[in-house]
């Protein structure tokens, strides 16, 4: 029989949408036992709204309906609590004081507990109060900034929810470090910030930003042969050249030679501050042959390369099919109950 | 004294650029010692790409110098990992083989290892033993598909390294998971494959087109009030209103009054697929005040609003200034080596 990590964790979960929902998925498919209390009648907002997604996130969770506003409601919670590790809520802030379950209350039913909140921008600041969803946790962060067109303005979020997935893997990583402390350790409170969440991701490109000495959007995010070319069928290629030796291979299988021959063309930031001569060209290139060509030729010439998958075909792509994380019946469609939501197993 | 959750746990790294070092950064954050192995004279690529996000990914980890192609070297790895908890590389399938230190080699020096490879496509499977980075492995899982503009093509990666940083958080969930095991568990192998990763981020949007019958980009992306506007002074504002709720408390604040009382426009679903009638029309009162009002005058009548920042000005938004993850130093520059490594204190 396999064994999970977390077989004999009680997780209570007050939240709903995505950011704790998908928090304590993962807690679950690690082997938690989470208890999921929506309200009555209306439930989680996101059975309405997407019930796919309602059943993938909470599809492992006992689920239990429970009135915040009643006595019955708060004495189930004050109850569940003393035999939970971890308390997991997601209101606005100042919500749960006025319920009698923050974070005060809870620890007189259980000195232990891990209290984690997750919240738009956290429990104190000039915005704590103020509403907000991934879009708005994206945007305070600067991440418009360098999304999309090097040439184009600040206008459009990433197209998944960023910053509320980012809001979610470090309730979890804080989750399963404050785990890590012992059992009988001083209740904790780990106050997560969606906006403080997503700023930790904007510091790798940040730090360049400021390494580069401030640059514009279109230097910051312009590269030389690091982007993604129209292909004969309509298709999209997609370059990934960061190291020089693979910068070689590129130049020397599409016959550059003037490029490779170039001896001021050596490292990243040379062949990217010359992107406007070498985009062009390789895009005229890719255009005369399809993108199945070129995936396989570049391949063979070591060259960092992919397919630009769509949404509706990225589960088709053969290295997605291998993983079989997306499961098919016989007929084709697919096993949306068995869809992956964790990519490594970790039982033992 | 404060005791952070992982003291007393030993991770040899050999990773390099960042998805490996991004990880075990927050494993030394929470406590950890980590041993950072790069190769002589040239060291870590990132040394010379960004010296700024170098010492932010690697500033608390022991570096060692070792040549993996030397006896001395790998003896070196050898005797380490038997007093290590953790071993973590991030080399091409198939190299660590060749070195002699792949995962049936080192569990000969400890037979209750954690050993984590981090690669591109995963250990198997048809791209194992393709190259690519970050942008690689987002094109093939689709996001771009659903970036930038809801009327545009599949160009342009998210700004920030979605796909490395994926890998990062689920190599580190996966390895704070394994160290809840008994330690004298099996040695275990943790296979994280970076386009896997990123994959699990990709379930959300894709569970919302599969409810929503495989709708084209500008109907899944299209949005009603959920988007960035232009404002009188040039800056952009960014509305998040999903509930009905702030819908209602959005058009009564604009003196909407025709949008507030259109009783076919109840729910998200219905305002989305209005978006090219009312999305002008935002854009148009928008224009007529600069974004500090709006942001005044949406956040009094809790609608959820934010400013769009700039990756140069983000720093500044009084609500990051309030956490104090980017101190500065009393003249006003930053103060780079106190950059915030992980957003929430797991001391106790």
């Amino acid at each position: 029989m396999s064994t999970l990590p977390l077989q004999n964790i009680r997780i209570l979960d007050l939240t709903g949408l995505l950011p704790g929902p998908l928090c304590t998925m993962m807690l679950a498919e690690m082997g938690a036992e989470v208890i999921k209390v929506e309200r009555p009648e209306t439930g989680d907002l996101i059975r309405h709204m997407s019930p796919l997604l309602y059943a993938y996130l909470n599809g492992k969770k006992q689920v239990v309906q429970a009135d915040l506003k009643s006595e019955n409601g708060i004495r189930y919670i004050k109850e569940t609590v003393r035999n939970s590790a971890v308390f997991v809520e997601g209101f606005r802030p100042g919500v749960v004081k006025k319920l009698g379950i923050d974070f005060d209350n809870l620890v007189l039913e259980n000195p232990s507990l891990i209290y984690c909140s997750i919240s738009g921008y956290g429990q104190t600041g000039p915005n704590a109060g103020v509403p907000g969803h991934d879009i708005n946790y994206q945007s305070i962060t600067g991440l418009f900034s360098i999304c999309g067109d090097p040439d184009g303005g600040p206008e459009f979020p990433s197209g998944i929810q960023t910053a509320d997935i980012a809001g979610s893997m470090y309730a979890l990583t804080s989750i399963l470090a404050a785990l890590h402390q012992p059992k009988n350790a001083p209740a904790r409170f780990l106050d997560i910030s969606i906006a403080n969440a997503m700023s930790m991701w904007m510091m790798p490109r940040y730090l360049e930003y400021l390494t580069r000495n401030k640059p514009p959007k279109a230097e910051l995010m312009g590269r030389g042969a690091y982007g993604t070319f129209l292909t004969r069928d309509g298709r999209y290629l997609c370059l990934g050249v960061v190291e020089h030796h693979f910068w070689i291979n590129l130049c020397k299988k599409l016959k550059l030679d003037d490029l490779l021959q170039d001896e001021s063309l050596v490292g990243w930031t040379a062949i990217n501050a010359r992107r406007q001569e070498i985009m062009p060209r390789l895009q005229q290139l890719f255009l005369k042959q399809d993108l199945d060509y070129w995936l396989r030729e570049l391949k063979d010439a070591d060259v960092p390369v992919s397919a630009v998958r769509d949404i509706g075909d990225w589960t088709h792509d053969p290295q997605f099919k291998h993983n079989n994380f997306i499961p098919h019946h016989k007929d084709g469609t697919i096993d949306q109950s068995a869809f992956r939501r964790f990519p490594v197993d970790l039982a033992i």
